[in-house]
């Protein structure tokens, strides 16, 4: 019989990437970036046709906002940020604790997906090698550009006998610099790391306890609770030990030094909506190259993204530039300077006004 | 016994060019710019340590508006914009009916001054000069720089029997190109029309009658009820006559073709708000050149204007742009071009949005 393959959305997200519209209270995986749904509602839409079970696993105090996005959904609330290896082992404890054998796609919650049908075929393949073999499979895209922001695989030999696309992962090279990152997007064997993976709950398990022990021993005291059907007991044994687990993403504390990673190539319009140069890429652009959405005016200028959630902007002779009016906050920045909405936040918070974060 | 003064503001403005903060229903008069006070308010305030007695000609839909703004003014409706020849004539008709002697100051109600001593020497001088002669006296503003933008006097030969620095107008220079403003801002003897009248009441509407005879024709239907005492007779009169006086302004009605128009020299600070330029013009400055209202940070950028009147903006890596919210709109434009803000309106007009104006 095959295993039951669940899948997990790792909405832990609190970013200002994309402030601000992303606040503390709204992360990014709860906006409509690029679609009418939120990326939590079509990560949960999309995985759903590959693995019919979707765990969520959570900051708490989003728990009901993640029940409201996916009703269906089993929500897993932490009660602390702790990054994706502990996310990620805990909610493979709860999946073993019910299932031994269960399979996992793990996802995070806040990426799009601009070819559904290509990211099912590449998900299944994923699932498939998992269930074939013990091993960890992830996906990777193919890069379109050097991308120094992002983590890559170095893809090795052939695994033809877990699907005919599967290979090994020689290695993961995060955040290259634009030298490596302009021959990996020539090379033809290296793809973006997309932070989804495919695995036994147990081997996720046996892969904390070798390389995260601290980890392992902590979801240990969970899973005894949840295996006893106390869940009660859990819970008081999740809000003891979770806040105590390292933070550690699972990239960084299992996937470089696991053995046996293997990646499943793909490629259907994907994008991690990193940054607003990211939002801009995924809408309707006008001949002069301007995205908008909302109401929006835009007299001589070009490549500006005008993005509103209430009332109108108007743009007049500026070109290139971002100007993002959400809540009670409007930014305006160089879209080729996207990456330093950090730099906002950050004097946001140094004059005190970081009620607007 | 000297005749009372009476300081008739003329509030009727309607303009667009300090969208988003001026709109249709509330325009620049009742706004504070550069300063704490409406313009309006502070117009009032003003002119009053000159002439006690405020007379406000303004639309009838912002006649409560107004006197919330300066409730001890007497308030004369307009029942349609006719420019300020007819505002100005009303106002007049309005005096002479019961004080066939008054002396009238005109003011427009969305000026700023900076130096209110100065000013009130100014308008003393305007005053009595009006007094002593039967003349129009106007103030004429220094030039700070070569502005098209404006109406400029020229200078005749000295009229010290009026008062010291009293002079004739020889001519009347509307908007005059580059060449002329720069040899007018150099000369000594141009001055920037200020669009303030000093004029005996029944001497105005002598000048309109002569040169707008149409207008005064329907002013006089309107002060033959008023001298008959009777207010319900005058409002209908009014509201009949009004409608179809011409419209054109007093600078171009009248004081452009009148003779014996006198200039006291003023130099007080003087700003006509008239774009998002002038009111950056007024506000105080950072190292940066940055300028500000209500929250807002601005990182690796210099000489913006940062207006908002709720929220906060947040600007990174911009420079020399004026990004204004106000309600639910905002506006993002070079300062160097906030003459084009009458683009944006246009814009949203064609783009059906004008109810944002």
């Amino acid at each position: 019989m095959t295993p039951m393959r669940h899948a997990v959305i790792l909405a832990g997200g609190s970013g200002t990437r994309l402030w601000p519209a992303s606040r503390r209270a709204r992360p990014k995986q709860f906006l409509a970036l690029g679609g009418a749904a939120s990326l939590l509602a079509a990560t949960a839409r999309r995985v759903r046709s590959a693995a019919p079970a979707v765990l969520i696993v959570t900051a708490a105090d989003q728990a009901e906002a993640a029940r409201a996005e996916v009703p269906a959904a089993e929500i897993v609330p932490e009660p602390a940020a702790r990054n994706t290896a502990a996310a990620l082992g805990l909610a493979a404890t709860h999946l073993v604790a019910r299932d031994p054998d269960a399979v996992l796609g793990a996802f995070p919650a806040d990426q799009h997906v601009g070819d559904e049908a290509g990211f099912g075929a590449v998900v299944e393949r994923a699932f498939a090698a998992a269930e074939r073999g013990d091993v960890i499979v992830t996906i990777g895209l193919r890069p379109t550009r050097a991308e120094t922001g992002f983590g890559w695989l170095e893809l090795g030999g052939a695994r033809g006998e877990l699907g005919a696309p599967v290979r090994d992962v020689a290695r993961f090279v995060e955040k290259p610099d634009l030298a490596r990152a302009t021959a990996f997007a020539a090379s033809g064997y290296h793809l973006w790391n997309g932070g989804m993976f495919f695995v036994r709950a147990r081997r996720l398990l046996d892969e904390l306890a070798r390389h995260l022990p601290a980890t392992a021993a902590g979801l240990a005291t969970i899973e005894r609770a949840l295996v006893a059907g106390d869940h009660a007991a859990a819970a008081v044994a999740t809000a003891a030990v979770y806040p105590g687990l390292p933070t550690v993403s699972i990239d960084h504390g299992v996937m470089e030094r696991a053995a046996d990673v293997v990646a499943v190539p793909g490629d259907f319009g994907w994008s991690d909506v990193g940054s607003w140069a990211a939002v801009a890429e995924l809408l309707p652009r006008d001949a002069a190259g301007n995205a908008r959405t909302g109401d929006a005016v835009i007299v001589d200028g070009a490549d500006n993204l005008a993005l509103t959630d209430a009332g109108v902007i108007a743009l007049v002779g500026v070109s290139g530039l971002a100007v993002i009016r959400a809540g009670d906050a409007v930014l305006v920045l160089p879209t080729a300077r996207a990456q330093e909405v950090r730099a906002a936040v950050e004097a946001l918070t140094a004059a005190g006004l970081s009620r607007y974060l």
